[in-house]
């Protein structure tokens, strides 16, 4: 496989994922929505999160276990909670509208839970955190999804996400997995045909392994931490607690019940968590506050000269930065083709790379 | 220095405790629930908050940087949030009245958010968030404190500590440093004498170590996940996490203005976090999922047979349920010593090994 790659106009990729999703028969602002969110992933480099999982949801809508239209439904609420019903609908669109919902919250009392069962895969946890910036808020999101991290196989690399808002549009944006690394990221490894770092996944005899085919075959992720001394309990633990915030408080499928990953025999039904809080029920002078932490990190004397200090969410707005001086987004162009190929058996028109290639 | 160990009585350690800290004029009641915090540390084998953690508190009050009585005052608050000021009073005391409120209004609208400035150390996190267990809630808590993370040494190894309930006692119960191991660790490790794993700790420049007194003198700890490519980074990204939660929105002191680590100078004005959520509050069957969690990860088949699988909070009842067999608490012999060093300055009866060593 080749490691080419050319670029693709943001708007043009966003309109191709769309139109994928309508000739499935999903309802336009849906297929808007989940477009939004996969081109927003690879806007901010997490590309095992956005373009590259397309044929996913387009196979999950095809299958008729994700649901084409309709709307999310609140089972069970307080000022402060709620309980909902994501009605089997795309990820993105409950969780655009769970977020909204803890967003109204902790505009009235400070803060807003809300915990959603029968979702679906969302794209990036840090789409739905950082809906809070906009509002001047904390943003908060966790999801539950199909197990693959050893040893124990039976929980997941689940994500946590934290957005904080700074001065003059600066902010926090945490957006990690629990496991060392996101299966996705295994995945476009294997789909460029490339090797992984050691300390990210072992094989099937749970031996560590950069094969990522051996990973992804019987293998499994490796919690972040790494070994018992060096911490990997740690992620083990963080992704248990994802685990009770999702599946175990929204009564969805949870642990080793989640169907297994790639599989679309049934329906995912997976539990999701969507958090904000309101710095204005705290102590004035937050955002002042946070840029100051955010610049004394950033302005550390870094170990290597050039790679200064960074804070999460600088190497997602570099990448960004790129784009916008590429004016359009990179993309490699096996994940191109694949992708192409999945449109071209929907009749939907292809990918064509505007600039031509490169690197 | 000796690795010997000695068995004490819970009440009687708890009893020196206490009057190690009326000895310096602290209020009875303070002087109590210091003690129930640091002994419950040494119960539940994290002996690096516990006794060995005893003297900072003394040489606080001592120094008259730290409050010796009074109580905390809520200071912003909503039904579902507060902001409350420490009083400067010693962590326990700000820590079980922040908790409580948090209780509070967890009960009555599903969550309560508290934070609280002008605190100092608290003694282990979990000890907070375990009070939520009582009340049938997921309890959280997070603390901010002196710098000593690597590689910017600006943020702390802030820890993590999520309690949550399942059946007839049973509880999941996180209780992490997102560095790759808490500072006091080391600092037992110096006290003992004994080198420390890779993995654990660099020293002034940078380099790994094996040596608790120059990671203690200049060096520093490494945040979990080790290197960059192996995750590095998201234990950076948790730490700053925790700061968000805590100092910056309490507005208590931060990041590279804490004070350092065993400097008694002034005052530690640390920002904590306390929350508690009501499952009651979302899908039912909360008590039932949480028991199933735990039991796939305990059943699973260990990849050593002597070595069973284990979810967070079990390595702590283990040796809880040791302590009760053997009838005390096992301890170092050479933080007694220390320990009885101290009390010998403030007239206080001297703990004495009274089932003799061990080991």
């Amino acid at each position: 496989m080749s490691l080419t790659r050319c670029l693709l106009v943001r708007t043009e990729v966003k309109e191709f994922i769309k139109q994928c999703m309508l000739a499935v028969g999903t309802k336009a602002s849906h297929a808007s929505s989940l477009a939004d969110v996969l081109v927003e992933g690879d806007l901010r480099d997490h590309y095992s999160h956005g373009l590259n999982h397309m044929d996913l949801y387009v196979k999950e809508i095809q299958a008729g276990i994700c649901a084409k239209e309709g709307g999310p439904v609140v089972e069970k609420e307080s000022v402060a909670t709620a309980l909902v019903n994501g009605k089997n609908l795309l990820g993105p669109v409950v969780g655009n509208y769970c977020m909204s919902l803890a967003l109204k919250k902790a505009q009235e009392v400070g803060i807003g839970w809300v915990v959603a069962y029968g979702s679906n895969h969302y794209g990036i946890a840090g789409y739905y955190s950082m809906q809070a910036l906009k509002k001047n808020m904390i943003g908060m999101c966790y999801t539950n999804s199909s197990p693959l991290v050893v040893p124990t196989r039976v929980h997941t690399g689940d994500p946590i996400s934290v957005a904080a808002p700074a001065k003059d549009g600066d902010s926090f944006e945490l957006d990690m997995a629990t496991s060392a690394v996101a299966l996705r990221k295994v995945e476009l490894s294997a789909r460029n045909g490339c090797s992984i770092p050691e300390g990210w996944g072992c094989d099937a005899d749970g031996l560590p392994s950069s094969d990522p085919n051996a990973v992804l075959s019987g293998g499994g992720l490796v919690p972040v931490g790494g070994s018992e001394t060096t911490g990997g309990y740690k992620g083990y633990g963080l992704a248990l607690m994802v685990e009770v915030f999702c599946g175990i408080l929204a009564g969805s499928r949870y642990s080793k019940y989640i169907r297994t990953w790639r599989k679309t025999d049934s329906k995912a039904n997976l539990g999701q968590c969507f958090v904000a809080l309101n710095p204005e029920f705290f102590a004035d002078g937050f955002n002042d506050r946070m840029s100051d932490l955010l610049s004394i990190h950033r302005n550390l004397e870094p170990a290597v000269p050039e790679m200064p200090v960074m804070v999460p969410g600088d190497p997602e707005r570099r990448h960004n930065q790129t784009c916008r001086e590429l004016d359009g987004i990179p993309y490699s162009l096996s994940v191109v083709k694949h992708m192409n190929k999945v449109a071209s058996t929907l009749g939907v028109t292809l990918l064509l790379p505007t600039h031509g290639l490169i690197q």
